[in-house]
């Protein structure tokens, strides 16, 4: 399977990774909307292109691994480039899903492609935990818990605070919840009975970090339904402490069957590199795509159209034989 | 869609509890090799059958729900009943899932029906979890712990030494050696590391208990290999204390990418009832059964063939608004 990677990153260089993991998986280019001549790859041998020459490449390449934002890259990126490709995108922005869908769908059916969207580990396995769950015990209620990791969003929202320099913001799960979770008492909790936000801010000079710390404490949506903590620290300390890219998370569903017997699920991810892991889930699912466009599939799907097999360079009768 | 029940079992009464939780799933019938009238169930207006009369209700039923047990039961009656019905069943011997898949697979297409094997949570959804994380970490390692529950097999191990009664046996594991793989050190753990075997004997009047402790421990493939711990009890405190189908587990996998990032995925069970559970797993792909089915498709598959959406009765739109 040839793929190209549209956008060095974080999530394309974790895309590069990835495919050395899967031997059936080679990567032919990668496209840019920077100048190509800054863009500098690890992979020898494989030219980096202008996004503007995706066309060029058409028959050159099985999947498209899309590695933009969601915010306003996706939104046009993935329609326009599955008119070309088959594609993979991780649009996260959970709201926008049906509306980004439609767009996608018409424009893959379109063109006999297969384009797969919200890939990635929440959109991605969490939902597929929710979804098989659901199935399962319709009885019953989901949990949700991210971290410890840092959230970007949250970050950003420091760093937009008059007088913060830098920041990063740690969205923590909080161990008392998840324990009263797993007990099967299916409580009802509170945002802030979740969560904690613990943030890392470097001030600028002569900034009144009273002042900084009391808006950050009262931002609506934000951090004003949680308990947060802000430390002030050094930016030479934010570059050395809080560069990491670790996450992870709990999905959890409590349900009842019969009288009164209670069943927990629970699924949980400990992630040392959060941009290395989704694009390993992008590449297993690439290999699905190509696997449907070949079987003559197309339009959007997400991870809930997809079977299992079809993420495995194994064969049915392999994995039936070993994983089963 | 309508199913019938083929054998009333604890796995049969599970997938009638399992019925009243989903509304587009009708019971229509019991079949049992006993006598029918010696049968009674807790849906009203639900005729029991004799299994020699499932031939009559070809038309009227979707799904068969096989609720046998996978020694000597489902190696004749799954391929049998996909030569007239869409069947579910539960085959959990794993070295046999491959010959058994082939013999379905052979009587589901010769009658244009679907049959989904080993369905259930171990095989299942631990093997649904192995399949994902396998793909998506080419370079990791596999776990899975089972427990604490009672282990029907050691169990019937224990029943057959001369002196003993009764017996349950419960397999616990290890506490140390999961927070070993979940610390992602990727240990290699010998089957001592892993499980506990706690075992509660009921004795024959005048039986040696130290000999008859001496046989379990030394037993082997049961429990030679594992530290075993054995309490004699009288026969009203196993009725009393020991009488639960509580179960679940465990399954990791613990995998890197790049130059040395580590990534746990877990997956974990905890279940009052592990025959309620297990038939609400089974129902859920009975739908997916039917479903495919209906879309022209025959033959065996296992949970890697099918699309997570194919479980719910919720539409794709609903799936990706409120679940992904």
């Amino acid at each position: 399977m040839k793929i190209g990677i549209l956008g060095y990153g974080n999530l394309g260089r974790g895309v590069e990774l990835a495919v050395k993991e899967n031997p059936d998986v080679e990567l032919v280019a990668v496209f840019t909307r920077r100048n190509p001549d800054t863009v500098k790859i690890q992979t020898p041998n494989v030219p980096v292109v202008s996004a503007d020459k995706a066309a060029d490449w058409i028959d050159k390449i099985d999947v498209m691994i899309l590695c933009g934002g969601s915010a306003t890259d996706l939104p046009v990126q993935t329609p326009e480039f599955a008119k070309m490709f088959n594609v993979i995108d991780s649009f996260d922005t959970h709201a926008k899903i049906p509306a980004h869908f439609e767009k996608v769908d018409a424009a893959a059916k379109s063109s006999n492609h297969v384009a797969i969207i919200s890939v990635g580990w929440d959109p991605g396995l969490f939902s597929l935990v929710r979804a098989y769950s659901n199935a399962i015990l319709p009885r019953g209620k989901d949990y949700t818990f991210w971290g410890k990791g840092v959230s970007q969003g949250h970050s950003d929202a420091l760093r937009r605070i008059s007088g913060v320099k830098d920041a990063k913001q740690y969205t923590i799960p909080i161990e008392a919840a998840l324990e009263a979770v797993r007990s099967g008492s299916n409580p009802d909790l509170t945002t802030r009975q979740k969560h904690l936000r613990e943030c890392f801010v470097v001030l600028e000079e002569g900034a009144d970090a009273a002042a900084v710390e009391r808006e950050i404490k009262t931002m609506p949506n934000y951090f004003a339904d949680y308990d947060t903590t802000v430390h002030f620290i050094s930016e030479e300390e934010l570059q050395k402490n809080h560069s990491g890219l670790a996450h992870g998370g709990f999905v959890l569903r409590s349900g009842k069957t019969g009288e009164n017997h209670n069943h927990v699920i629970e699924f949980s991810l400990k992630l040392d590199s959060n941009p290395e892991f989704t694009t390993s889930v992008l590449v297993a699912y690439a290999r699905a795509a190509f696997r449907l466009n070949g079987e003559g599939k197309s339009g959007c799907m997400t991870v809930f159209d997809i079977p299992p097999a079809y993420l495995s360079n194994k064969s049915a009768a392999e994995l039936r034989a070993h994983l089963l």
